[in-house]
Order: structure tokens, then C-alpha cells, then sequence
């Protein structure tokens, strides 16, 4: 790790483009600790999409005024934006949808309604968010494919020898977490994806957890497809972004039709227009596009190295804080390169609801449940549990007043 | 038509709230009349977007903490305001999708392509934008129903009499744009929902040309599903609306799956949490709820009879000033109750986009193309139209422009 050589965040400049991290509830601080959730959002995203409308909103698809034209320009730029900020070739590969889930869905009804038969498989892993894990399991249970997971070990990691027993011949796909939501794990993505070329089968990574937080480079890890959404990355809500391999989005039908995507259409039948606006029918998220060219020049700015040992450094930093007290359980593994930056747990004694409850009390605003991995908190045993996760505006502090917190949950709860 | 009697719109006090009016190309100001494409936005509804973001953004679905309490009750108070503004029974029966386009998609998928079967028919009408006509076709290559139908008349009408001959006991499905986008006719979705009910069938109504611009309210239509933007009623892009009808929602299967929209996930099965969420799955477009409940309150400020009135009005007087000059050819009804703000025409001689481009010369924002209505274009006769299309903020001072700036096209084609 190179992170000790890099200069750390401004924490406190960064913190004043965020008015709402002054709230305060009874006269306290809001603590904001469920970035996993969703990220704040900085000025300068919010002023750039302002500022869209009001100077250049306008629907996009070439209109010939004036408006139109910069709006165009905007949107388009965008999709150049993304593509450079995650490696991919150009704006061909860069489809803009609603959300993570959106993407998943996306590659669920182009590409697997159509080629998924009897006796394929498609291999997730135990720790998948429900946009892959039930996706995926609802499409096999209309194909006839087969849902296998690849097991998670009593560190939190995937077992790779499991995922060499899994991945055959047969496979037609590997779906996999980059970062566990949950877990917080990294997962070897890029070994997974070479494990589903061996055997001829594509890969999708879900970086929902992983865009925002590291350098992202989808040639490196060489995946077929990937997806991440831009409320998570200091960007709005209402966009997500599916990444795909030209070649391969070019042979996929697309699954929503409308206007924008089409070549011609006739009352017996319709042929469709260039990538990516193939898989962008109606008018698409435009604002949110100019918010999340934003974000990235922001994040840019920040440095992603050094977004990602800031986050790391606060996760291992809560994991040691946590694991010093003997009544917590820490879900996934130690802090380190394997972690990104989130740690769930759970305090003994004291239900997860519960526990979020009183941290709110203190204004620590974290998230309980199942965090949309349900089997997995099954295999872990509980209903629920407590995550705490970080961004770039948080500090040791805040992680310092989340340990304190807890000492009222067993005040209470003794 | 009661019109007379109310109070005309303040547009001058209107326009104040739209910077983006003032906008100049060299050195003349912006004539805005692609409001079909988009309307703009005005700045109580760009506030509130910024403000959920500086003061209260965080993820939904009911999470613990004071923020995500504050975003859980704006999201859902979204759903009340839709439902509330087109006369919908409750939160139950609005569905927060990303544009219209997916609306009609939602359907196509969740009913269609589990409900149609070979041999239904899906009776659509000539003028259907292709967010209808294109998915309600590819579905229907897939399921085997065939697709009808309804025929324009001369008028840019509905053809009634072929309405009542094509819906028979074997149509499964009426689908019908309220206004058409193209020919501006208001066509009478009533009596087609009645249609579809007396043989058994199915409503869709394509409202995105209508709950901008007039009072509607789905029960006294009866549709069983409508549709619309939020991008086209003074609110933003990234958010669209599906209605249906509670009965029919909760008997019909999800079509995009994934977090926020299960009751139980187990590696084997999963079941479907309650409406509307069961169609909500992932991070939904909440910043964007915010801004759409805030582009009601003002839309219902304004008062929709008036808005009605001053589209009309102005629609009118576009038609009388284009049909004065003996070389313009109009698509659709005279000015009047039958036909929307907008209006789609050609200049003899002149390529639509030619004419576009010469409009925008004089800054006069018009859209050229088949408006997503290709097959209506080619029974039409023409590759493309001009359309200009009003809001509220327009007057006929701006018309004017646009008629005065015929005239340059027509010395320079001369």
C-alpha cells in the first residue's frame, strides 16, 4: 500500500461544500455515517445542476435550437466523462439507466431473458446485494437456468476454491459485489472475471460500493459488465450507469422501447439507433448526468487514491475501535486493503433497530437491517445488523462519537 | 368551454420565475416554444431540489436516522401530491418510474409479457408515440397478440367507427395517447377506457401531453393505467409517473427486481413487498420526488383551468397565424377544445429541419423531426414537421416572432 505517501484529504475544506453536515437535531451535530446509502452531496454538484436549469434545459437528441444543442452537448459529455473516469473505451460503453438495480436489470432482460436455457449457470456469490441476487434468481426461474453461490468464509471472503468448483463449463455468467456492502469485502474481481473467461462465460461487477470509494478501472479487471449509481458517489439520485464491452452491447437487444432509440419504425416493425442511446429510450436522466460529470470532477480533484486510504484509515480505525470492546461482533474482514470503508456489527444483547435508535439519539445517523443482503444475515446468523460507513467529509471524531454512543445502547440494555 | 370567465395567467409574473427566458443567443432573446420536448423549470422547483440536497438528502425506505426519516416522508409525500393532483386513490396507486417511456415499459413487461398470449389483440391508435407503439409491438412479437390500429382521419381525429370495429372480445389492451404529441389532438380517452371495458379489455392512457397542460383526473377517465413526466410539467427530469389502479397493481408481478421492494429473500425464492414500493427497487429518484411535488404546488398555484385556457388560447391563435399564409401545411384539429398547446406543421418547399435551423436564427426554439411519431409522419406524407409547442410562460408576442420569421425561410428558398 502507497497510501502513507499520499497527502491526506482537507477534511475541513472538503466538509464546507456540505451544508447539511450543519444540521442539527436537539441542539446536536448530525453525525452522518450511512454513506453506504447514499452519499451527501457537495455545492458544486447541486450549483452544476442548478445551473442547467437555469441556462441550458432543453431536451436532448440533437434538437436543432440553440438550447437543445448545449443540453445535447452536456449529456453527451457526460457519458465521455464517465467513460474516461472508470477506463472504458468511449461513450459506446456507457449507458445511463436509473440506478445500480436498473443495470443489473438491464443485462438481466437483454442478455439473459434471451440466451439463459435448461442447464446453464449463473453463478453469484452469498454476499449479493438483492439487485443481483433476485434478479438473477427471478430470470433463472424463467429460463430454466441454474443460481449457484460462490461461498463466503468465516473471514468474510469469498472462497475461491469454491469459486473454482463452481465456475464450469456451464456457467454462463458470473455476477459479482466489487466491495460487499454488507462486508465490507473487496473481492478479487478481476480473478473472478478471468475464471469466467476460462470457461467462456461473461462477468458483471456490481461497484455500487466500489466507484465511489478506489480507482476503478473496468479493462484492468477486464469485466463484461459493470454498474455503479451516482447518489453514492457525491452525484444525484435518479442516474445509475451500466458499463458494457462495445461488442458485446452492440449484439444485445435492448429491453425498454420508446423514443431516442430508435433507426425506424413502422407500424409493423422498429430496428434500433447507435450505441448507447439504443438502451436510453425516452428522455433521459439529463440533470442528474450534468450532476454526476460533476461529482467526478470533484472527485477527481479530491484524488481517488487518496478518497480511498482516507476511507480505509477511518474503517480500520472504527474496526479496532469496535473490535477493542468484547461484546461487539464485526461482520467481514479486519481493516486493511481487503475492506472498503464500512464496518456493520452488532452489540450484544441489543437488536440492531434498537441500537440505530439510540445512536440517532446522539445524532449518529447509521443504517440497521438486512442492507439488502438478507440470505446472507441469514447465514450470519442474525436478523440484522448496524453499519456504520464512511466518506470523504468524515473523521476519526465522528467514529470516536459512534464508540461512545454505544455505551448507552449497554447502559440501557444491561 | 368556460375559459372566458377565468382570470388570464400573469405571465409577465411568470416569467420572472424562469431565468433561463432571459437567455440570449446573439443578442436576441430566447423564444421557447419546445415544450413538448421539455418545459422549463422554474426556480421554486430548482430550490426545492437544492434544498433537499443541502438540508435533508439521504436514502429512504425508512431508515432510523432523523435525515433519512425527513427524505422518507418527502419521498412518500411525493406519492400523496401525484395521486392528490390527478384525483388517484392514494400512494398505493402512483409509481414513481424514470420517465414516461418506462411506464408504458412497466406494463408491457409486468402485464404483457406474462398476460398476452396468441390470438389477443393490443388496439393502439395511429398516432401513438413511439414509447407506446414501439414496446407494445415488441411485445407482441414476443407473446404472439397482434397489434391494431385506430385510424387517423382526415381531421387528425380518431376515427371512432373504427375504434368500436377493431376493440372486440379479443382485445386485451386499449392504449392511446391523451394528446397527441404530434397532431395536438385531445383525443377522448373516456370513451375509449368505456370501449375497453365493455369487451373485457384494458385501459392505458399516455398522459404526457395532458397532465401538463389541463386537469385530469383518472377516475373520471376510468384508465386502468396512465402515464406522464415530471420533465414536461415544470419539474425535472429523471422522474416519471405510472397510475394504476390498486386491484390491478397488486396482482401484477414486478418487472425490475432488487432492494426496497421485497418482503423475504432467501437464495432459493423471494417475495414482493407492498405498493407502490413493489415497482420502486433500488435507490429510487428522490431528489427528483422533491422537485415534482414542488412543481404541482405550483402548477396548482397557477390554477390548471387557467393553464388549460392560456394553452389553448395560444395554440389557437398559432393555428389562425400559420393557416392565414397560404403555404403552410397544419397536422390536426383547428384551434379549439380538440387540440393541446402545440402545434406541427410544414412551410411548402422547405425541409422541417431546414426551417428549424432559420427559426433558430431568430432564436425562435422549435423542434424538428418525426417527434417519435414516424409511422403518423409517413401517413402524413412527410419525413418531418416543425412543431411549436407552449407553456405558460409563452405569449403571442412570441408567436409573432415565430410567424414573422417565416418569412426569411421563404426568401431564402424562394
Amino acid at each position: 500500500m502507497s497510501q502513507q505517501n499520499l497527502e491526506p484529504l482537507d477534511v475541513e475544506a472538503i466538509r464546507e461544500e456540505f451544508p447539511i453536515l450543519e444540521r442539527e437535531f436537539d441542539g446536536q451535530q448530525v453525525v452522518y455515517l450511512d454513506n453506504a446509502a447514499t452519499t451527501q452531496t457537495p455545492d458544486p454538484v447541486v450549483d452544476a445542476m442548478s445551473d442547467y436549469y437555469r441556462e441550458s434545459n432543453a431536451n436532448v437528441h440533437r434538437g436543432i435550437h440553440h438550447l437543445s444543442q448545449e443540453a445535447s452537448v452536456a449529456y453527451e459529455e457526460a457519458h465521455d466523462r464517465v467513460a474516461e473516469f472508470i477506463g472504458a473505451d468511449g461513450r459506446e460503453e456507457v449507458i445511463f439507466t436509473k440506478n445500480t438495480t436498473e443495470s443489473e436489470n438491464l443485462i438481466a432482460y437483454s442478455w439473459g431473458l434471451n440466451e439463459l436455457e435448461s442447464g446453464d449457470d449463473v453463478v453469484l456469490t452469498e454476499m449479493e446485494h438483492h439487485a443481483s441476487l433476485v434478479t438473477w434468481q427471478q430470470i433463472a426461474k424463467r429460463t430454466g437456468a441454474n443460481v449457484e453461490y460462490i461461498r463466503v468464509d468465516e473471514t468474510g471472503r469469498l472462497d475461491m476454491d469454491h469459486a473454482r468448483e463452481l465456475i464450469s463449463d456451464d456457467t454462463a455468467l458470473v455476477s459479482a459485489v466489487h466491495v460487499s456492502n454488507t462486508l465490507g469485502t473487496v473481492n478479487p474481481v478481476s480473478e473472478l472475471t478471468d475464471l469466467a473467461h476460462e470457461h467462456g462465460a461473461l462477468s458483471f461487477i456490481d461497484g455500487a460500493q466500489a466507484v465511489p470509494n478506489r480507482p476503478v478501472d473496468v479493462g484492468e479487471i477486464d469485466a463484461d459488465f459493470y454498474a455503479f449509481s451516482g447518489h453514492k458517489m457525491a452525484g444525484p439520485t435518479g442516474i445509475g450507469v451500466l458499463y458494457g464491452k462495445q461488442s458485446l452491447l452492440e449484439d444485445l437487444e435492448p429491453y425498454l422501447y420508446g423514443g431516442g432509440m430508435i433507426r425506424k419504425v413502422t407500424f409493423e416493425d422498429s430496428s434500433w439507433g447507435d450505441l448507447p442511446w439504443k438502451f436510453e429510450p425516452g428522455t433521459p436522466p439529463i440533470a442528474e448526468a450534468v450532476g454526476l460529470h460533476a461529482a467526478i470532477d470533484w472527485l477527481e480533484e479530491l484524488g481517488m487514491e487518496r478518497v480511498q486510504a482516507h476511507e480505509e484509515e477511518l474503517a480500520a480505525y472504527a474496526y479496532d475501535q469496535l473490535a477493542a470492546e468484547g461484546d461487539v461482533e464485526i461482520y467481514g474482514p479486519e481493516g486493511g486493503p481487503d475492506r472498503g470503508g464500512l464496518v456493520s456489527f452488532n452489540l450484544e444483547g441489543v437488536h440492531a433497530h434498537d441500537l440505530t435508535s439510540i445512536l440517532n439519539d446522539h445524532t449518529v445517523a447509521v443504517r440497521a437491517g438486512d442492507h439488502c443482503t438478507q440470505p446472507l444475515h441469514d447465514k450470519l446468523g442474525v436478523p440484522a445488523s448496524t453499519r456504520a460507513s464512511f466518506y470523504v467529509y468524515n473523521t476519526r471524531e465522528e467514529v470516536d462519537k459512534l464508540i461512545a454512543a454505544l455505551d448507552d445502547a449497554r447502559a440501557l440494555f444491561a
